[in-house]
């Protein structure tokens, strides 16, 4: 196996049949050992985290696909913490299309003049550019069409993937007496059918969930689900 | 007349027939002394550059009128330093629509990644709250209407009407051989009809002009327009 790069929270290698396969690590973003699902660095280790995260996923993943919906999940192995998954094609440099129920984290700092925290959105979807270094900025469909990342089809057609995949996820949570508030969702190209599909992890790392109006952290939140499945 | 508003770069008075006078001020935008029409604070004060922006913003607003834009310029008089405009009602509390022609400013600090400062965009819009104290957030179309901003339909129109006035304003600059960079635009409702109107000013202070690839400083920009015309 070939190591192809090293995340921060998951390590890609590739296999002998080109596949990848994704390692769970430790890892998870935020600042200062705060967890904060929308941080871009990593802020705190978890021991065992990167275990229970990929139980999640391949729980979601497992969901997504009996709802005929495309991934680039193949099959996972727990004990090793690996996910085997398709290779896919970014788009531009890799972007996040974030879908949002509950008004909170970088869309109050942005848009607080105009909304409470906590205030109800409909499904109000956004991408933003995966740079580090300018901090994730926000993009619209006319700039990423004018930079060469998508077509406007292609905008349409990731706000609607992503709405139909968040809604799927609120509604198995809503069974679990659980709220999602919001969840960043990565996509790409299949290599050889160039069908879009969802990529990278659905996880705690992804997603703010709370239960009676708590935010719940990332072993609360994946012990909620993965005890009652 | 009644003071209705200080401005960072105008101060606004409703005289006895409802109209509103526009007093041009001789602050502008930028930061420690140094001039920069992307700021959102008062940078420096350019003795005599009121009056001047005025008599740019009077050509400017002039040639839309003969081209048919609907604005909201009634007359001038530049011996008082005022516009006399109609009032409008603004979208939320005030949007800004930035048409680019070359990728430069804010647009590089979140897409350099992507982008050269100096690129050729085709007349791409964006819109901006205003909104000093979160530095004046980028919004989509999306945004814009879950925040009851305006409706989808409206923000086509912002669009259209931006790139239209931005192309004109170009084609005109072109003659005298100087490069709009890009300018940002504020819109408004007629009160009495609800059109969509241009409002605020058409000065030094809303947009970048190059001359053989160096930007104009405010009153070399506005000597070069108004000594040709």
């Amino acid at each position: 196996m070939i190591l192809v790069k090293r995340g921060k929270t998951k390590d890609v290698y590739q296999n002998d049949n080109g596949m990848l396969q994704l390692l769970f690590k430790d890892d998870a973003t935020g600042a200062n050992g705060v967890f904060d699902p929308g941080a871009n660095t990593v802020g705190l280790t978890l021991p065992g985290i990167g275990k229970r995260n990929l139980e999640l996923s391949k729980y979601l993943f497992e969901l997504l696909r009996n709802n005929g919906i495309a991934t680039h999940y193949i099959d996972c192995d727990v004990d090793s913490s690996t996910m085997t998954v398709l290779p896919a094609t970014v788009f531009g440099h890799g972007v996040e299309v974030i879908c949002r129920f509950v008004a909170t984290g970088s869309f109050i700092r942005r848009y607080g003049d105009y909304v409470e925290d906590g205030a109800v959105l409909p499904a109000y979807v956004e991408i933003t550019l995966k740079d580090d270094e300018r901090n994730d900025p926000l993009i619209t469909q006319a700039g990423l069409q004018v930079l060469g990342i998508m077509s406007a089809e292609e905008y349409t057609n990731l706000v609607t993937k992503t709405q139909d995949i968040s809604k799927l996820i609120k509604a198995e949570f809503n069974n679990y007496g659980i709220d999602l508030l919001d969840i960043k969702l990565e996509f790409g190209k299949n290599q050889e059918t160039n069908e879009i599909m969802l990529i990278d992890e659905l996880s705690s790392g992804n997603m703010r969930v709370s239960e009676n109006g708590n935010v719940l952290k990332p072993f609360e939140l994946i012990d909620k689900v993965l005890s009652q499945v």
